[in-house]
């Protein structure tokens, strides 16, 4: 089959789909002479293997081969009351298990949200910048996206509101809003608890269904933790999307959804026909992993980790950037998110950095209008502190250079 | 939020969307009373719980918290050449790993079928009946079916060919073709060697593509393996769905595509944004399960068990069930079909065997044209004998109260 006779056989999502620029580049960046800052990804040396292995061999001893069969699309009911606990002691309170959907992580969450909400052509907001997998997976449905910009309190909520009228006036309907709004991937904002009231009176008035998309909730550093917005909704209009990838481990692949459950209903319809249920042996595990107490232990092992790791690098960047670079200061989570000096394009840097075997993110891709040229995502999640420090030296010397 | 307002948000596939009857009445049969033959899950008693429990443990041991990290997209290499030398072995010969394609069960792999090829309101051909969920994941992208019916040599190619010169003729662009060929789900009937051929021709003729669904391939009972589509495909035009769900277990939630390395990098693309990656911990285990020759044997297990299941079932029916009724003798997988009297509802027998606390599957969901309301669907993989026993011996005193 040629590619002329084959392109007329796929899909129009599929003809134009590109692999994430995020992916491929992280793959470039694996190179074992590839020093990089790149990649997003939890630190393996905290994932609780020990604790794992223990569990799935008692639970062998008691469950037998039952952990190895086929579970309920909506994911085991006592995992879910669990989680219903848990979301209980963060301020989300009087949820049923009814109102909770387990998935293969939160990227299953949002590609429930797409197949329950999005015809091709609907208009989404988004951050700009915002997470490529959010965007991916939007783009899988044919959702259109409008960029709404962000600032050191996370999303521009009054630009938002702005933004809303006018394409009310246009004639154009927006269906959803798609958002990270904690420790944000790449630039690692926080919306603040204001916009987060006004971002609810938004949605209520435009009729549209937020997408909340989670996966640092629990990684913050210092500071109170902020109610999520679907705490704040009265609604039913947020999806409130987690993961137990950053917390518990990735491999596993688990999250979950928080929605009306009308919503809830219709996406478990979804997932029958998507990939029937989530794997058992890691429902089995995590729950007794969260009985035993263990998830709380293992998110503050994971704060204490990631915030001295956060702090190193601020520290590198602070001893080897010159003064014409600029960058926040993440209060959770795995980013920081860096403006080179004015006319320096990050795709220059990023080739100039990989030919010293040097890797990071040029954050172009995140931004859905084709700006942000001069940004980079700087992740510390991964990288030991001697890699930490390299890394951010030879950036320091590469801008320098060009200054 | 109001139904009404819920429903405008809504995508065009969710609106109308219906969960699967399958699992319904299986969770319907699922109580602990109630005897049932409904479901299709696999046998718990034969899953390899002891392999799986001494492999990880020594995994664990090499490699540590890798296993609990993210992995390609595409699945592991190793895991990926593993399954080429099976597949060279069966007779698909020659393939590059880059033409395999990890998933979450062979439902993802037909989800990722429908997200790369389907637009909506594209026409795709199925048998009729034909296996809900493939059905299922056709209607998520809004594909439209429409029935070829089978004999006892599977899908009626001839009438495949007619068919399609009329809708062609019409002006109906038929996009692809979805079947089960082996055992297949619910009649347990096979497509012929001679009809695969055609089935082949016919594709390429009219410029078709076929998603080849093969879950219970290698629960071949008697009588030698009919070579895949995808052996007989010279053209790229066979995609190719498997699972290790039949075979190794269910609840780790793996199974493979064989594709057009093209069609490979489109799905790769779409799974980064539908669950990013394939369970580590599961790939890690089937790996080394496979490496250690468990699952030949296991399948060998697999084949014995279920062949004596089917052999004392059809024993029961020929025992208790009137000369009116009329059934198949599959030559593998889990399913027996059976045709009631003339005029006898199978929704009727349903409803009076439920009250008996009896369960079976109604078949006429099955039917993408509303026909086979006198067809059921007994399947002998998960019940014992017991059960088989007396199940059929209820069924066939309730078709006798109503001859």
């Amino acid at each position: 089959m040629d590619d002329q006779i084959l392109k007329g056989l796929l899909s129009s999502e599929t003809l134009y789909s590109q692999p994430s620029v995020i992916r491929d580049l992280t793959a470039l960046a694996d190179k074992p002479d590839v020093l990089s800052l790149a990649g997003g990804w939890p630190a393996p040396e905290d994932f609780p293997i020990e604790e794992v292995t223990d569990i799935f061999n008692c639970l062998v001893g008691d469950y037998g081969s039952q952990m190895l069969q086929y579970g309920p699309t909506h994911g085991f009911l006592n995992l879910r009351k669990e989680i219903v606990k848990m979301l209980h002691n963060e301020g989300l309170k009087n949820l049923d298990p009814d109102e909770i959907l387990i998935t293969h992580g939160s990227a299953q969450g949002m590609n429930l949200c797409s197949q329950v909400f999005i015809n091709r052509d609907d208009v989404i907001i988004v951050e700009n910048p915002t997470y490529i997998g959010g965007i991916g997976a939007i783009q899988l449905r044919g959702g259109k996206l409008k960029g709404v910009p962000l600032d050191n309190d996370g999303l521009d909520t009054q630009f938002l509101d702005h933004l809303l009228i006018e394409l009310t006036r246009k004639g154009v309907k927006v269906k959803g809003l798609y958002l990270v709004p904690n420790f944000q991937n790449p630039t690692g904002v926080t919306l603040s608890l204001d916009r987060r009231r006004h971002l609810i009176d938004i949605a209520d008035t435009h009729n549209i269904v937020i997408f909340e998309d989670d996966p640092y909730f629990e990684l913050r550093f210092e500071g109170e933790r902020l109610p999520s917005l679907k705490c704040l909704d009265q609604n039913g209009r947020v999806i409130h999307l987690r993961s137990f990838s950053k917390t518990f481990n990735p491999g596993m692949r688990l999250g979950w959804i928080v929605a009306d459950r009308r919503v809830i209903q219709k996406m478990i319809t979804a997932k029958q026909f998507i990939d029937i249920c989530t794997n058992s042996i890691s429902q089995f595990v995590l729950l007794e992993f969260m009985r035993r107490g263990l998830l709380e232990k293992q998110i503050k092992k994971n704060i204490e980790h990631y915030r001295k790791k956060r702090d190193f690098m601020l520290e590198q960047m602070q001893k080897y950037f010159p003064e014409e670079v600029s960058w926040n200061r993440p209060t959770g989570g795995f980013f920081i998110f860096i403006y080179l000096p004015k006319g320096m394009k990050s795709a220059d840097l990023f080739t100039a950095a990989l030919d010293r075997n040097i890797a990071f993110i040029n954050a172009q891709s995140f931004f859905v209008d084709g700006s942000g040229n001069n940004t980079i995502r700087l992740s510390y999640s991964q990288a030991d502190y001697e890699v930490i420090e390299i890394v951010i030296r030879e950036i320091g010397s590469l801008i320098k250079e060009r200054l």
